[in-house]
Parts: C-alpha cells; sequence; structure tokens
C-alpha cells in the first residue's frame, strides 16, 4: 500500500510539532505540506532545530493557504490551530473532498447551547461539529473509519472519558458521585510567550486553575452523559505542575448500588483488554506519566476504597501525544485503512 | 526576655535542617546542641555548608544521647527522627522536667487501636500519645502554651485540617462526602538513598502513591472527628510530584442541607481572619506553592460550584516549614511566651 | 539609629521582588516608596502574593514619578529597571541629594567608548558614570561609604571578578590565559514574557549563548584590568540551564613565572579572610548553587592541576541576591553606616 | 536480510533500558536475550512499565550467566555493566565467537599504566584492550566493521573528542590549550541509590564536580594524542545539572600559527559533513541540549574570538544515547552490514 499524503496546517505550535515528530518515524503516511503563517519560506530543520538530520528537515513550511494546500496533494489534513481558527480552512477543505483531523475545540461538542455556554461565543460552524466524529478511537473506532471530519479530543479529557466510560455504560457508578483532579505539564498551555508560563515561574511550583468551570468540561461531559445515558455533571479541578509533558488524573466515585470491586477489573478487561494503547495497570499498579511520556498510551490503574466505599480511578498520559498529536494520528491510522499502530509502537 | 534554650535531636534530616534554618534567624531561641549519629563531632557548617558563615556554622554536632542533650541546659527539645524512635527520647526528657516537640507521628494518634490499624504495630507509649497536645495552633493553641509534649502535625494532615476544621466545626458540609487529593514535593520523602526519588527518577514524573490508605488518614480523621462531632471517613490521594519543597491540597465536599457559598466566607473570616500563618484567598484568589515555600503560611481559598453544588477547597503550604519545622517553632514560640511569629516572618 | 528610609524604583520585575524580600527581614531600612508603571495603586501583597502578611504587604506601589519618589522622604533609592532608563531617575535624584544604588548597566562602564562597542550605543550619562563607584564592596568598600551614585555590579561579573581580583592584584596569573565558563538560572533573564524562557523551553535544556562577547564582558574585563594594572582581554561562556536563580562559575587561567599552588591559599586568605559573604571552601570543597540560593554568599574554590600546570577557580552565587538585590543592600548597609550584614544573614 | 541477533547484559541500569528502548524500534536486530541479577524472571514490561504493551514487553530477563547468553543465540551482546565486570563476560564471549559491544570503561584504555593512574587498580584484561575498537563510528568505522570487541566510548569523551579531533588531526589547534567545560544530566551518574542524586538535592543545583581528574580524561587525552600525533594534556571541568538527560561542552582552544576561522569550516565540512548523526551548527547556531536528547545526534558548533584569538567548541549530545546506548547500536549496525542509520531516525 502506497503511503497517504498527509498536511499539518499550524505546524509550529506544541501539538504540531509533536506531529511532525511522529510522523517522521511513520512509514505509512507521506507529509507533504505544512503551513505556519510565522515560519513560511522555512524548513523544518531551521525551524525545528531537533528535526535536522531527519526525513523531513528540507521541506520548507508553507503559508496557511487553501489552494497551497490542495496543491500539495494532501488527502489527510491535520488542523493544529488555535482555538476559533478551525473552521475557515475545514469547510474547504472538506468541501475538496480532504479528510480533515482538527486538533482543536472547535468541532468537539455538538450542542451549540452547551458550546456557548463553555466558550462564551456562537458556534463558527455548527453543521460542522454535527457532521464530526469525536476521535477517541477506544470509543468511536467504526465511526472514525469513514468520518469526513474528526474532532480529536482534548487532553485532559481523553485521561477522564477513558476511565470513565466502561463504568457509566455498565452503570457501576453513581454519575453524580464523580470528582477529578488532574495535573498537567507547562506544554498544556502552549508555546506562548506568557510570564505565567516563564520556567523561573512554574519551577517549584504547584497550582490549580480554571476551578470550578474548565472548558474542557464541555466535552468530557458530553462523552459522560453519552456513556451513561443520562446528564453528568462532574467537578473537575486542573493543576498546573512543573513538567514539560505528561498529565495524571485522580477520580473519585461511589459504586452504583450493589457494584463490587470485581466489576470494576471486568469491565475494563471488557472494554479495552484489546486496546493497544491502553494499558491496564489493575488494582496493583500505579500510573505515572514517565511511563507514557512520548507514548501514544494511557495506563489506567483503579482501587475500591472499603473504608469509604468509594472507587479511585488513576490515569497517565503524554499530552502532547495520547492527548493530541498521537491520538490524531491513531485516528488517521483509521481512516486510511493502516493498522493502528503504524508509526506509533 | 532571655532567649530560650532549645536542641534538635536528629537534625541531619530535612525537617533537622529547615529547623535549624529557622533557629538561625530567630532571635528568641539561642540554639544549644544538634545531636546526630552520623554528623556527632562536625560542625553545622561542614555538614551543612548552606549554614557555613552564619550564626551557627561553628557548633558541633553531638551524639543522640540523653545526658548529653540534658547537660546542654536546652529547656526545650525537638525531635526530628524517624518514625518509631522519639519515644526512647522523649520519656526521659519529659521525665527531667524539659518540654518536647515531636515532628514525628509517634504520639499524634490517640487511639492506640487508629495506631495499630494505620501503622501496622502496638504503640510504643501510649501514655505519652494521651498526654500529647496536637500542635496545630489555629486550633489548639491555649493546650500547646502549656503542654509538656507536643506532636507536632504531618505535612499533608495541616494542609487538610485547616481548611476542613472551620467548615465541620460549623455543620457547613456532608463529613462523609470530603474526598481530598494532595500533591507533594520530593523532600517529604526524607533525605533517604532510594531509587525512587533520584532526580533522573521523578523529574518529569506525576504519581499517584499510598492510595487509598495512607497512614496519614489516621491524625485527619481524628481531627476532622472531633472537629465534626462524629465519626469522619475520608478519601485521600496524595502524589508525587518533581518540586522540592511544597504541597498543594485541593477538597471536595458537599455542603449540608441549607448551605450557601457565603457560609464559607464567614466561617474562614471568623476562625482564620486574625491567624498570622493563615492567609485567606478567597473566592478569588487560588494558592500556588511558590507563594508559601520557605514561610510559615498557609494559603486557603475556597469555591462554590453551582453547577454539581459541592464546594472546593484549596490550599498551600511548604511541608517542611508550616507542615514540619516552621509549625514546631510556632509551637515553641507559644510554648515559650514569644510572640507566636518570632522568627517566622 | 533610626532606620534609614529606602525606595525602590522598578520593583515589578526579579531584582525588584528580591530587594522587597530582603528589606522585609530588614531592621535598619524601612521601605517607604515602591514604584511601578504595571503596578501603580495595588499593595505588594497583591502583586506579589508571596509577600501578603508581612510587613509591607499593605504598601500600595506608586507611579515612577520622581516628584512622588521624593515627597517619599526616601534618602536612598534602588534604581531595579530595564538597561537604558536608569539616567532619567539618577539625574534628578542625585540632584536632590538622594544617595541612589543603581542594579542596572547603565553606570558601570567608566569608559564610554568601551560602553559604546559592547552597548551599541552612545553613553547616555558619562558624567554619572564617572562619578560612579562600582558597588562590589569586597573591592571598592571605603568609595561605597560615600559614593552619591552605586552601580551595582552584574551578576556574572560578581562571580568573575572576585575569584580573579587578588590572584591579579598579586600578578599571580598571566591575565591573557583567562577562560571564563559560566552557568546562569532562567530568572537572569528577568520576568520578560519570551518563548525562549516558558518552561517547556528550557527544562531540560542546556545552551550557550552570548558567546563569544557578552555584555557582561565589558565591566568584568574593566575591572580585572584595574587588578592587573594592564589590560586584560578574556574568554567567557554563559550557558542558560534549568534552575531558577544560581550562578556557577568556572575559570582556568595560567600561573606567573614561579608560582605555586599555595600562593592561591595565601591570596584568597588574605584578601577574602574576613569578609563576611565570601566563604572560602580552599582546594577541598566545591561551590554548588544550592548552598548559596536565597543568601548573599559567594563561595569560592580553586584547584591546581599538576598535570597542565594550570589553576581552576571555581565560584557559586545567587544571582538575584549577591549577583543583584543582596549586594545591593550590602552597598546601602555600608552608606548608611550600618553593620554591613544587616538584614543579609 | 535477516535481523541479526542480540543481547543485552545488565540491562537494569540507565544505559541498559536506553539500548532496550532504541531495540524495540529497531528493524534489523532481535533481542534474544536480557540479563539481571537483580530482575531474572521477570519481564521487561514488569520492570519497565514504560515497555509494556510493546515489542518485548513479555520477554523475561535471565540470570547473567554465561550458558544461557550462548544459548540464546545470539550473535551479539551488548555488556551493559558497572566498571570492572565486563572481562570476565567478554572472555568467555568472545572465545565462543560471539561479538561484544562493551559500554563501561575497561577496554577503552589502550596504555595500562594510563588505566592504572586514572583508575587505581592494574588492569582486569590488558589483551582484551588491545584487542578492542574504540567504537566512535565517526573515526574508526573501518575498525569497528570488523571488530570482535567494541570498547563503546564514554558519554563526556564523546562530546569532546568529536569537536577536537578534526582539528587536532589538521594541526589546526595548540594541542596544549585546550580547556573543556562540560554540563552532564543526573541520569549520567547511573540507577544508584544515592543521596547526591536525590531530586531535593539536584533540583536547582548547580556544581562541578571531579575536577581536576575526572576517570574520563584517560580516553579523552588517548584519543586527542592519537590525533595530534603528539601526547595532549588537557583541562576538564565536568558539572552536574538539573536536567535528567543531556550532556553540553564548551571548549576554548588557541590557534596553531597561521589559522584563520574560515579552516574550521573547511575541517568540519571535510571530517564530518557526510556524518549521519554529526550536526555541524557552524557559526552561527548553538547547540541545546533539548535538541538532541532522545536522539543519536551530536550537535557541534564552533566561534573564533577575534579579541582573544580562540577558537570556542561547542557540543551538545544525550549521554545515554550518542554518549553510551545509541553509539554503541550504531557500532552494531556497522558491524552487521546493516545501514548505519537503521533504528537511529
Amino acid at each position: 500500500m502506497d503511503p497517504c499524503k498527509a498536511a499539518v496546517v499550524g505546524a509550529s505550535g506544541y501539538s504540531g510539532e509533536e506531529l511532525v515528530r511522529l510522523l517522521i518515524r511513520h512509514a505509512g503516511v507521506e507529509l507533504v505540506a505544512l503551513t505556519s503563517r510565522q515560519f513560511a519560506g522555512q524548513t523544518v530543520g531551521k525551524v525545528f532545530p531537533r528535526f535536522a538530520g531527519t526525513r523531513y528537515a528540507g521541506l520548507a513550511f508553507i503559508e496557511s493557504d487553501i489552494s497551497r494546500i490542495l496543491e500539495s496533494g494532501a488527502q489527510f489534513v491535520f488542523l493544529a490551530l488555535p482555538h476559533g481558527v478551525a473552521t475557515e480552512y475545514a469547510r474547504p477543505l472538506i468541501a475538496a473532498g480532504l479528510r480533515v483531523i482538527d486538533l482543536s475545540a472547535d468541532f468537539r461538542i455538538k450542542d451549540v447551547q452547551v458550546y456557548h455556554d463553555f466558550y462564551g461565543e456562537v458556534h463558527h460552524a455548527p453543521e460542522l461539529a454535527a457532521l464530526s466524529v469525536y476521535g477517541l478511537p477506544e470509543i468511536y473506532r467504526a465511526k472514525i473509519q469513514s468520518a469526513q471530519l474528526v474532532a480529536s479530543p482534548g487532553c485532559y479529557p481523553t485521561s477522564v472519558i477513558l476511565p470513565l466510560v466502561p463504568l457509566l455504560q455498565r452503570r457501576l457508578i453513581k454519575p453524580q458521585s464523580i470528582v477529578v483532579c488532574s495535573m498537567s505539564g507547562v506544554s498544556g498551555a502552549g508555546r506562548n510567550a506568557k510570564v505565567d508560563y516563564l520556567f523561573a515561574e512554574c519551577s517549584e511550583s504547584l497550582r490549580a486553575y480554571g476551578v470550578p468551570k474548565h472548558r474542557h468540561l464541555a466535552e468530557i461531559e458530553q462523552e459522560l452523559s453519552t456513556a451513561a445515558g443520562e446528564k453528568v455533571t462532574i467537578d473537575f479541578a486542573p493543576h498546573l505542575v512543573p513538567v514539560s509533558r505528561g498529565i495524571h488524573t485522580t477520580i473519585f466515585c461511589a459504586p452504583a448500588e450493589g457494584v463490587e470491586a470485581w466489576h470494576l477489573d471486568h469491565a475494563y478487561a471488557e472494554s479495552y483488554g484489546r486496546e493497544p494503547f491502553i494499558r491496564l495497570l489493575g488494582t496493583a499498579g500505579l500510573p505515572d506519566t514517565k511511563n507514557v511520556v512520548q507514548t501514544n498510551f494511557v495506563d489506567i490503574a483503579w482501587r475500591h476504597d472499603p473504608r469509604t466505599g468509594r472507587f479511585v480511578l488513576l490515569s497517565a498520559e503524554d499530552n502532547l501525544t495520547k492527548g493530541a498529536a498521537g491520538q490524531a494520528v491513531q485516528s488517521l491510522n483509521i481512516m486510511s485503512g493502516q493498522p493502528e499502530t503504524t508509526g506509533l509502537l
């Protein structure tokens, strides 16, 4: 099978850079274009010195221009753009028959009212949000296969949704009991020049932010509600901690009537036992971001606390890989009919 | 007033070193002895090069020997020893009329059965545990004043108990709804040569540990139960994160019937409005460990989540200062009749 | 003695914040004004949450306005401003009889031609540069005492000049053999929102910069030349490393004819044996920035390499304390006739 | 071509783990055995949770036993053992016809007197040291091809030798003028439980060590002398800095008579212009370890300082990849006749 042709729009941020890192080692994809207003005309090896000497070192960034992207022959386009600008690219690219994987939040929320509530603005393209498939392969693999537009999940949502969906689908926990505590590395804030994210500000600093209404709750609750078959509202406290990459999530929830600890073992084994990128650590291991950084794995563990009766679920992932670029490549693998792990193991 | 005389037993660990750091700047204390098996005979300036050139640089460590401590003329003795060995020092020192501030967990737990349950061994000295005062000045100030033996609180417990007690005392929250998520710096693991705490293992690593039954739950629940007037059992998930110092705690809990957001503002202002080492950040600010590191402050903030109805409480402290040595010095200030902030601001 | 009155102009950067940290604990100084365009009207406790609950928490920043500074009653003014703007403050303040301690490079270089060569612009106020005293107390203590304008040394220069001056003054080394390698923490780059200094860029990054003609060479060579009695030109390679604070400097140089290892021991003991802020580690110890961070000490060690014949000199300091704010306070102590260590030990 | 079969002896340290990481992605090697006394019987996925879910996750460690290694069918054996124990494996494995790549210092030093001088003990196997090829492909590619025993270079030596050899070979610099300053990440100290390498000790710490006679000087000077055709003695100051991985080296040296800046450009282009793992940054770029971490690249830049006349050479590498495991795999690729970059790009 010939490699499929892909382009990356907005390749200068951390997610874009991670896409390039992954595609360099991907035997089934030919990267035919990268766009960046800032770096147009410069080569990959120049903009990202880390990639000098590798396969795409000499590839020059082009302007973020629809016609240029179409000329590149790309069949798949990754959009790695800031919030709010994906529509202007997704519309014409889809109209031209290309398949789009968007890494922003722009098409993830199906309910435009929820979007407005969390993002404080009218949805730019409700018809694209309706059309899009939420790009979590472990839940929507079949739909991703034929999707024209994939809305690749956010970093926190991936770490929260994956541990909870098997339990909610089987009604093993009380949906309204869910409380989530996450920690994220600083790359999650993007390559943005803000004083808050300077080394001298973040080192030796631990802090919560966005409490109690972080935007990612919109997609988290959308997916949890779908799994539960009822509206789910949760508490979510994200924390900024001094690592570059990685998200660790700890979830507390109460069992439904009659549910015992072994039900979780069974549910996870059944839902994820064959998933290539979910590692079930069970009731003995505990996730550590250092084991998932620069990989596409999510590690999941769980505990029953006999003293309080609650369950504690724990997950770890790389916010830029499984939480962004890796998951997007996983979707591309599915969409293009390649083995799902190609370039990701 | 003449400075009081103090000794530090087991001064070679991180808490002991922090005690020395604080006492160097303390005008109301004369440090008359430091003991350490490992470093006996060496000077402070040699063992801790950071303190060379300061007031106690030339003071030599002595053997951890009762008679030597008594000879030093110390009126107050800080015990900064590993778990399980405080009794052999506390008994004879108290018998000799000295006043002891113990930084270990050995005398914190009043119920020997609870001690056995969490520490897996018979209590070494139940009579000392019964005698001791839990050294949290914001709660037990009066008792500390006249205490012969202060059991200085643990690092996590300080960060959990302080935000919850005013709410439990006033029955503003449902005790059984409490869920706690904490992050701690690596100095919390002590100056112990273990592979797990190497720089190359901890850097870029985020992980939970001790879930769901960390030892600190024993004292946390003891104090929460006292405040609530009923037995309180909670969930607690500590996490190890790559900072040297600092603890950040996030607490979720449900309001009691009829309680509204402003009740918390009122409760905190009433309980802590005049506390010199508690800074109330209210419903706007958020704690950050970088603002409390190397200080004796605890910063506390709170939020009401109208979507779920829960409260979110957040606190930050330095695990070695307010969470250990600083709090112990605060107790000494109270015991010796000095202004409580002496040497700590 | 009444405390002297001091103001800090441009208190919002890292050096300004460090000045505030030091002055909070300084019994001989009353801080009467802080200025900041950005934060005028806000209190110290609000702008620097770390200082809430301390002595100056309620002090409000004022506009950086000469008349406001004069009204404050300040006798001493610290200028903690970006490069190039000190003149507009120093001139009128000095004219009004105030004594000024400038933390920028603006008045350090005596030779306006050298200034032009390294800073690429005409000197703003050669008459002030001529008037100023280079604020290195270990070298210029007597002149600082009566100085109207102190040009407080740069962070790198302090770490380079102090180890070399005793050797150059005694002609123990060949001036043209000097090669210097320094590492600095990221706070050295200031509280500036630049992508280069983001946590995710600096963590796990080691890199040289400013090679081979860093601006600090101007003042380094000025002072080394004065000590040597001849023009000294050196190589200097600064490196950015992932710590928040701290500078470590390693210097290689060749002995002059007939000089032996013990000559260094003697020279350092003679020059610095009684200096309160220089700790001589000799030929056994090695400096570590963790021992000097948040202190005003410089640690100095030296070695003779019998294989090559060269000397290796090593120093460590906190770039914000001895390398900036601490040294400035040390000068103020001298200027105001207080014990030199007041507030700094 | 069938993949060649390889074993890793002593796979539990950082270099061993890095070998496993690289071999997982290497299409031309089949990993047939890993040995470890500590972990015998456990699987790769258990010992290194990072590798769970990958190709060799189920492979069980075996005892470090010659007969077991021979039974595995390995044609190539990597020895990733602590200093001093390689001989007991290398001798019988070579006798049995296997080809050995040793990552320790045991066979790098040809002159047993030099070995004794730097390592303080009699050489264990001078005949193997004599037989071995120093495994720096950019210098000894042809010899590596047919080597029975490769002594893979140390981490610091790789970063020092590569920038200097082209200049020494062409007599462009004065050999006795060389002064080297290196910084290394903490993984360079190995996975050893020592207080010195705890996170809380290394974070916010910058320090030199091993000055002036670090063991790596033995192999550095051996190779520099060979290149220069005369005995070369240099100064070398290694520094420990808070990164996990990475070495940055800065070298100062004086040009030989008549040498100009452009001679260096020419020499590097000629020697390394076609090297797949050396990236020449020239006189504009500067190496940064973040660009080489987890790659097999060495980045090299150089400058002429017209003020002093000296050259400044700079290099960066990953101490565990190009400085250890990656370079060893590069040698294996050469020895086994595969493209040299297989599995390393």
